[in-house]
């Protein structure tokens, strides 16, 4: 056990409250007054999240992008955002970052609310905290699925892991680069898809750890069949689309689109959500009895890779 | 205008929903159904706002104790709270720092939810966030005195601040470091207060720059009468009780009070809620038609300080 998990180990401890749902979920949920309202906080630290040498307006969006996307896993729709920002000093990109949260904030809805400005010592790196606030009549878990559900997930996967080889140069891809700087959540199609599924979360840390904690949290075993993990046209110019291509896709993590667990019977229904939003959405296995993830490729299991994705942070 | 002013400044002009009151409050009041939802996100900073070489126990406490203080000034009772936590490598701090954030959030009452931990670059000081979310029937803006209302102020007033100089070593003060240390905001006298006040918020940056601001935010003049500042018999002890001395204690910040704008005919009944719960609330001034202050000490009047207070943060 890392020192990490094991400090988050001890934070479950604390967190007996019912609304924090374990600490197992990627939000907080509070019943107020006939909504769940769903409550999430997550931090970026330069070096370690964004380079220093990042546009800070693109810090900004993905800061605010990546909260919200934990919003979309519940169905939840915005109504505000605290920022706790450090002041390094440097007031050129502290502005550009304004620039960067007025442009998200307004393209996603979700009002910047309050929060606080601290300043840091000479020369410490930038450490930025957002909270995101939304509401949903019902912010399914990631701990329902059942046996028989089919597991689904939206948009196109590994993107974001091949932008960010393109954000370093290494490798020539525009529109890639701009997936993993400018990640879109998908906020309607989450409330559109919430009343139909079991289970729910994005896809943050990547496809087969998010399965797998989907499944571990439901008592489940997530069957995912590897031919049919959505890739993008991009994505197979430039990394291919065989086997290895689609591990490096399915483990790769910055996807913020949504996994979802739902009964057969609502297959059709999700059919209605694509066509409506114009959202792709693709069955890529189901859930079944037993636990951790089984893959197959062209018929065949294959193991699971070592690393199955990220794993970090009190969620 | 410094360039955390104007940060600030420009920060206002993204916060345009009602919810965020101007960014002028210390927190966001999100009308959720039936019930005001008030939300705030404090951080602090190693080297800052702690040193190093505090007890971790006590710098979770403080954090908790800041945030929740701002709740208590708005009436509201804790429903729990978001942690945005920095791994620095040391595991002892990071288990001291649990072990306090359990003390505080069982003393309070305030449940951990969620939230996020990251890691740090190696050396680099620890920023801590943390949003606490709390619910009113009513959350008293600072903006709603009336002019001919009384000021009033609970608790004493500077302990915090010679604290702090006892917690340097400077003075030999056990009490009142441990009132800088271990603050207690004054949750049950808020929800207690709520109903009967115009305006109401935490005294944390100092008792004259806090009083200022509700002035200045309800367009009227706050005349305060030093000789009536509460002041402890260990702050009169170690730092005397002269003019300079109660100068000090209303310009040093750190005391989590409550400060709030009464009608005159609720005398009565804050009378009436100081027995109940024991705590001292002492009349200090009114609310009169013009700007800023007027402070006077044995029924002449003195200049305002240059320094009010501490000047920080959008809260």
């Amino acid at each position: 056990m890392t020192s990490e998990h094991s400090f988050i180990a001890s934070l479950r401890a604390l967190a007996t409250s019912a609304a924090a749902r374990d600490l197992q979920d990627d939000v907080a949920v509070l019943r107020v007054g006939g909504t769940d309202l769903v409550l999430t906080h997550d931090m970026i630290v330069e070096g370690v999240h964004f380079l220093a040498t990042d546009p800070p307006e693109d810090v900004a969006w993905k800061l605010v992008a990546v909260n919200l996307s934990d919003l979309a896993g519940k169905g939840a729709r915005p109504l505000g955002l605290l920022l706790g920002f450090t002041l390094a000093g440097d007031d050129a990109w502290d502005a550009a970052f304004v620039r960067g949260l007025k442009t998200a904030s307004d393209h996603f809805a979700a009002p910047l609310l309050g929060g606080d400005t601290v300043s840091l010592p000479a020369g410490a790196p930038r450490a930025l905290g957002l909270t995101a606030i939304g509401e949903a009549e019902f912010a399914p878990s990631r701990a329902g699925a059942q046996a028989g559900d089919l597991l689904w997930v939206s948009g196109t996967i590994g993107d974001g892991a091949a932008g960010l080889r393109a954000a370093r140069g290494e490798i020539d891809a525009p529109a890639l680069r701009a997936r993993y700087r400018r990640p879109e959540p998908r906020l309607e199609a989450g409330r559109a898809l919430a009343p139909l599924v079991h289970a729910m979360m994005d896809v943050s840390d990547g496809l087969l750890i998010d399965a797998a904690r989907l499944a571990e949290a439901s008592g489940l075993c997530a069957e995912i069949v590897l031919d049919e993990v959505p890739l993008s046209a991009d994505y197979r110019a430039f990394m291919g689309h065989d086997l290895n291509a689609r591990l490096a896709a399915a483990t790769g993590g910055d996807d913020y689109e949504l996994l979802f667990a739902a009964p057969q019977d609502a297959a059709e229904h999700i059919r209605v959500v694509e066509k409506r939003l114009g959202v792709s959405l693709r069955q890529i296995g189901k859930l079944s009895a037993g636990s951790s993830l089984r893959l197959t490729w062209h018929g065949e299991d294959v193991p699971a890779p070592d690393r199955l994705g990220y794993e970090h942070g009190l969620k």
